[in-house]
């Protein structure tokens, strides 16, 4: 059998369908889309891809099986799932998918249509496999869905190992062998077993240590937030891009398209050349208007206050992001012999959802000579404080 | 200058005083004292001594006082206390605190006596230090004291990164580095830099997962218990041996003193030969007067229930713990300018306190063979409930 | 000072000139190029880019200039020029090195033209630096150059522990903090102190095992070679890519360019789909005129065997290395008071020699349909061995 | 299936006949033995012990028992060979293994007697194994004692990456997984699968390095010889205490006998008051007769030089370590099909030969005031030269 070697894990060895899908230009792709696309212009070592993550998240969801004791045919489509969970991604992953969601209501996660059409489906048959079976796991649906998206899924237990390995924030270090070993299925969900409430809270912990100093760290919300503007300038353009050939892009065809098309953020985010925050403020404390301004109403903020502050309407970004999810908080442990939501089961969640709604936060950006004039502008047409904004 | 390579910290630098003061037996001797006495019962890889933890603690603490841009005469005596910081133990460490305490009133944090008349203190004076000072830092006493033993002492970092290094859970993996270069001194008051609550958080998580899955794991505890009911009978027995002789004991000389004086017990604990939890309980759901319960009023007990359940009373041991302290909820962090307490600034740790009260336990361990005898004897005689236990 | 955190070195402390270099297009522009091109087609997790790799030079350089006693301007030209030595890399490294260098004769740390006209000879001269000097520490030359590039370079210390890190390969992994702390100058020429044979052996040794498995692992010699065929097409073509613009591209510019003017290689290199071996034979038993081949004759032969073997002359691709180097059998080590270079102190060098250069193999690539014609003919106009060929 | 959490190999999952032999006191027993006994002396967190290294060889012998397909009652028997493979070593393990043989004529690896009379033996036999083959594979006889106890076992690979983890050394990383993973029988003989040539020679380099660098350091080798000496009185003195005794003792029993009843070497020991060298020479270049020192000539050499250099002789210990082995050398690889010796198929293997025996040295020990006149005293009785002698 073939076996890779992997930074995180050692060697992962590979059952013949997982070799095979190795070589679709399908999953080949995933070599060129960054795990953390904007995170790694703050921690320059997190250049790690979506293919060493689809591998990592194929060798625990094996292992996860061999404790489950689940093989088979079933075994073989959710090892299947595992591989390919990532390929729906566009470029730059998460960054650019409610560019994509807006245009095609599709998720990254939807990938039917792709396995449908593409080389990988046709591996996939060759095998015996049924590609809809395995679009619909990658979808979470289904007994074996929870194992790959789910509150106590292997990817989230690979990408926080991975990241931590990468960027060198310690935080997601988890003990992802013991959350393997201790997964359970009872009456067909998912739980870890009994002794394991501390086992989840440190996985909801690591998360949200990760979250607010690593993926939601605001250098790489502002170049995400400039990615996703000029991804949509992109296709709004004459660039003959279509948001099918966008959402098939790898990272390098994105990057060399907005250099150009987009010419001015383009090279911005290239070369880490970023706009600054004007406005940094927190979002409980922002008129429930603002919290819930829908994308159109954003984009005639940023036309109104560029026209107050007296700048060009491409010089101004608001970012409202959505209310921060809990996912994990949802994952089931057995206690005294009865499956309980974490959230029920531990004392730690509510005070972290609160400490996580703390640090939810709104940003306005802008070139850095424009900064003041925009927050003022900001601060009249959104009224919102603009600050305290430290680095 | 001399240098020692550390697993954790790579190579340590030594200043003269400090390695002067390695080569006296009082420093020495800590190469004999495990840092996690009981816990190697558990973890087995977790053989590590106060030793090398000392070294440790040293090194952060030369470089906190670096970033600090503390030197001089201060720093000296700085960093001589974060070597010596752990000479008052006694052997097992913490596991025999106690037991030293109520025969002599003096904490391992007292160590002034000990370098009044030991040869550290004499290298010290030699140095042109002082051993008092040196002895009010190790006491926490002062500015520098807080470096040493507070709410954000370079003693904690160091047990936290060593012991999970050396037991492999990596819950203990702080951003140490991270943490001594945001240190600063507010009006005399330790306190992390602006934009930190996450980072004091983390330290505030990572010893609340070590303290429920490692430092408080029940093996351990019911081990510990044991080795503090052997050494009382070894100081109440007609072994010769002192409490002043116990306390500058290391761990090969008790091991050894009672196994040849205390048999049963010393036999045990030697082999693993364990006493199991015949009760296991929520002292929060625990009547008032047990949780209140004097050493020697569990001890009264003990003969009690021995005596209901018909087994010799060295067989039973009640081990009522203190209610969890959670020192770290005091550390301060700079928001907007000022310095706050922790638990003003995060809504985490209410949460967290509530989570530790949760997973707050007595325990009454005895011989396998007699556990049913004793639990039931037990719930009459204490008034709680047995179980559930699990593994 | 600005700190940056990277995933070997944990927080790299930024001087102001490093800081502000950092901010430059010919630095940034490091982040597009990985460190080690083509060998993440075998080790996935390999990403990582000069960028980094940069950082970690600038930070060992820093660490060897405190522990030298080296302060003032000489170090910070010595630190400007460790974070600068690999901003004269083309795209894709030194997988592109020879290509520039037929055409333009100028190596990649050949810097001084660069530095004349780019934004970072600006920055350099504006903190009173002078950009000539730095070029020269960066092409090796003085005593500082011998720290960025010499045989006992922090260059070299930075990308073995790197590569290993990302690779997953731990042979890389030397006692770099060690090596740094015993850098000596006598006489103006950089040694290790007394005492570290084993130590500059122990650097020796890791440079030969990452060589073999990881540096010159034969699918990521196949990829290099088609990359470097490609690149010459690229040149050769009608594109209106010249070799100054070729030279000034990233990872993603050629990536792109490729696929759209040199289709065929191009696809196959980003997706890897990659050629075989038809030949892989030692070169020590190979007919002189072969192992001294040019380049020119190279392609002559590539020709000839395809005409021979009846296929498209672009699907043979003929691949003559060099004779394997081996710089640091000439680092220096102070034994009984006296330097020495390591191969009269060392009785391993001369079997590392021997070993690396039985493992110096020529190859002969093709599509995989092909491998079986190309071997024929190749064994017919080089006269040469095929085989054995093993995965 | 009971699991233990390991730091180097994260669980290690134990079957049942090594979850109830871990619980007997010949197996316990070595949680209270030093793996690297004096070497912490030098790298002091090397407190590791033989217990969490019988448990890794447990574990890496399990792993290749798997990919070697062997199972059943062969397995059965190797995993329990693997866990009881060091219950044979006295205290202090290596270090006191010659004072044991000449005065049995038995070594740590046979343990046949052990497991006739002890706890371990009747487990085995109530699991239906059979202890005398378990000595046996322990011993290294037969297809399996190869892979405990020959030139490719996993007790070397174990040790080396233990050792590692623990010191904070990095030279003993090897690639454990792939060895494991590489491992064939061709015609009864252990050997690495094709295309590991530098597998193989990377285990003998780390090997190399360790050995010169940590288990030869001088300080540990001072340590060790006066452990031995003092072992040696303490036989041969009034003590009560036989070599069956003295072979069952742990660490701490010895620690302690020798304070009670070898005072002076006792607690320079326990104190870490070390001699220190007055001769360390090269024995390549020492007259033959001194080379070939019998224990009794070298006892001899001691009292003569004592007297002459006018000092009691407990205060000389000469120290003439065996010449150096070098069993990776017969490590085999299949090439080309065949399987060779490594030091056939290895250039590298006669150089690392010749460096080690550069490195061999002998050793004459005093306390510090005394080391001149002994010095001068030991060229005299032995025709050597005392230096140079360096830190």
């Amino acid at each position: 059998m073939k076996a890779i070697k992997d930074s995180v894990h050692d060697y992962i060895t590979l059952d013949p369908v997982a070799a095979d899908l190795l070589d679709t230009r399908t999953v080949q792709r995933l070599r060129h889309i960054k795990q953390l696309s904007t995170v790694r212009l703050v921690y320059p070592s997190a250049s790690h891809t979506r293919f060493e993550h689809s591998l990592g998240v194929y060798h625990l969801a094996a292992n996860a099986l061999d404790h489950l004791g689940v093989d088979g045919d079933r075994a073989r489509h959710l090892r299947a799932a595992a591989l390919l969970h990532d390929v729906g991604h566009g470029p730059y992953g998460h960054q650019t998918e409610e560019v994509i969601r807006r245009r095609t209501g599709v998720d990254h996660d939807e990938i039917g249509g792709l396995l449908r059409e593409a080389d990988a489906g046709a591996v996939l048959r060759d095998h015996g496999l049924d590609p809809e079976r395995v679009a619909e796991i990658v979808a979470g649906e289904g007994e074996l869905g929870q194992l790959v998206s789910g509150e106590l899924d292997v990817d989230r237990m690979d990408y926080l190992v991975r990241d931590a390995h990468h960027t060198g924030v310690p935080y997601g270090t988890i003990d992802h062998e013991r959350l393997v070993r201790e997964l359970r299925y009872e009456d067909g969900t998912l739980v870890l077993d009994e002794g394991n409430v501390q086992v989840a809270e440190s996985l909801l912990l690591a998360r949200a240590l990760m979250d607010s100093t690593v993926y939601r760290h605001h250098v790489s919300r502002v170049a995400g937030a400039m990615l996703e503007r000029a991804s949509e300038r992109l296709l709004e353009g004459d660039a003959d891009v279509d948001v099918a050939g966008f959402r098939r892009m790898a990272d390098h065809d994105l990057l060399v398209a907005l250099r150009e098309h987009v010419p001015g953020l383009g090279e911005r985010i290239e070369y880490r050349d970023l706009y600054k925050r004007a406005v940094w403020t927190d979002l409980s404390a922002t008129p429930a208007d603002v919290v819930e301004l829908t994308h159109e109403a954003e984009r005639d903020a940023e036309r109104e206050i560029a026209d107050l502050a007296g700048v060009d309407e491409r010089e101004v970004i608001v970012d409202v992001p959505g209310r921060p999810a809990f996912t994990e908080a949802g994952s089931r442990v057995l206690v005294d012999g009865v499956p309980q939501r974490l959230e029920d089961a531990s004392e730690l969640v509510s005070g972290l959802r609160a400490a996580q709604r703390a640090g939810w936060r709104m940003g306005v950006y802008a070139p850095e000579s424009e900064t003041d004039a925009v927050a003022a502008a900001a601060e009249d047409v959104l009224g919102v404080r603009a600050g305290p904004i430290r680095d």
